[in-house]
């Protein structure tokens, strides 16, 4: 039996969202047990309950031996206020767990990271079910913890990989939390962000992967209506940041915020292809 | 007579802008004159020219030895692209000028008083005569360059200071751009983000700034309505995260995107109250 906490570091979810993923995993994958803990539903103001409340509940899943892993319920905003305090308070439980998240659960992804705890990796969240066929996207994460790896990220092969939210790796950039990257593929993928957002945030991401071994672009979707045309496509600017800074521009990712959304292991993922 | 080039290194203006200024200052600054470079008319996509065109008619401007001041016509999104480029370009007359601007301009500014070339200042812009009021926001500009010093942010004292928008300063942080900012007091201003956009730059910032003397906070304005209220006030956000970076905050700046935006020299202005 697998066992698979969810706790919301970032913005709640919804009593049913829970409801309507914990009868999926019940009919579907009789191996693994989904427990989600309260404050996932926990509201104040923007937050899935207040700092102190969701660094808890996500100490408290860290530290539970009895779980094989931590599933984020939600992004939004939110774990980076209590990513480095909760670390301080994990113990060696936490050494045993796949921690599954994106978008702002990539301050946790990327501090777990950096700190060698468990095995971080880039994934649907239980909120994604409410996406259109998000019931798929659930489905990609519990296969994958059931160890079919059929939901992976298609050009994954031997080297290292990271995958981020563009916005998140930029603000992790230069932190405590921000990991060493060097020799890594990353991946990054944006959501409603303009194109000129969008550029400034690749002049910000670039000048800090010195030493990657390239990079690939997920999905850049919703971007709203501007006054004006940007005037270069999202592969325009991903490559001519990625030139001016030397780094290997190596095509499209299969990420992004969708239901197609594919997992991401952060390193050297197992099953992944050989050299 | 003090003569003043603009340019527009992110986004143009039009030739009205131009022609309106250029009439208030023949009016009412006899000792000043105005020449504005025709790339500031310039479009390309979402930017006042290409990125050749805007970084050679910033160069132009720079190495020319008949102008004392630099005047950035427009903010928006571009400077950070060129800014690298023009001035590996800028000859010794360079440093004989003063440079005004805010807002996307503090890309220049930043990489300006990094490398000590002349002067940077944070002050309005040509483009902030279509404000409400922007007439008064032009003349600060025009009497600070005429030696009046009335229009300088009141908290300016013996201590070195720069001021930034909230988000430029978090993309230069870590680049090649990017001054030391030891000892020094830092302004901050934002337009147009949610609140939880400003405790994200928040969040990155502060761990950028260690060793500032301190923190003033300027406007944050138009804040977006969000689906829920952040539940922080945006005072109550830069006090936490200069908290948690022990940075003292030190109150509130007389800076923002309005016409009341107060001119900030970057260093130890002169004219600022004695310790």
């Amino acid at each position: 039996m697998i066992r698979i906490a969810v706790c919301a570091p970032s913005t709640p979810i919804l009593p049913e969202d829970a409801a309507r993923v914990t009868a999926l995993a019940a009919a579907e994958f009789p191996g693994v047990e989904l427990v989600v803990h309260p404050q996932s539903y926990a509201v104040e103001g923007h937050f899935a309950g207040s700092d102190a409340q969701r660094r808890d509940a996500l100490v408290e899943c860290a530290n539970d031996p009895s779980f094989d892993a931590v599933w984020f319920a939600r992004g939004g905003y939110g774990a980076g206020r209590i990513a480095e305090d909760a670390l301080r308070l994990f113990d060696r439980n936490a050494d045993r767990k796949t921690w599954l998240g994106y978008s702002d659960a990539g301050y946790l992804l990327g501090a777990l990271y950096r700190q060698r705890i468990g095995r971080p990796v880039h994934a649907p969240m239980l909120a994604c079910s409410r996406r259109d066929r998000g019931d798929e996207a659930v489905r990609r994460v519990l296969r994958y913890l059931s160890g079919d790896m059929s939901g992976l990220e298609p050009s994954l092969d031997h080297r290292p990989t990271v995958a981020f939210n563009l916005m998140t790796l930029a603000m992790l950039c230069g932190t405590p939390l921000m990991p060493g990257l060097a020799g890594h593929v990353v991946m990054v993928e944006e959501v409603s962000e303009h194109l000129y957002a969008v550029d400034r945030l690749f002049f910000h991401v670039t000048a800090h992967l010195g030493g990657v071994a390239g990079l690939l672009l997920g999905r850049i979707s919703d971007v709203p209506e501007n006054d004006r045309p940007f005037g270069q496509t999202e592969e325009e600017i991903a490559r001519y940041w990625c030139d001016r800074h030397a780094i290997p521009y190596l095509g499209r990712a299969d990420i992004g915020h969708d239901a197609a959304n594919r997992i991401v292991p952060f390193g050297v993922a197992p099953g992944a292809q050989p050299q």
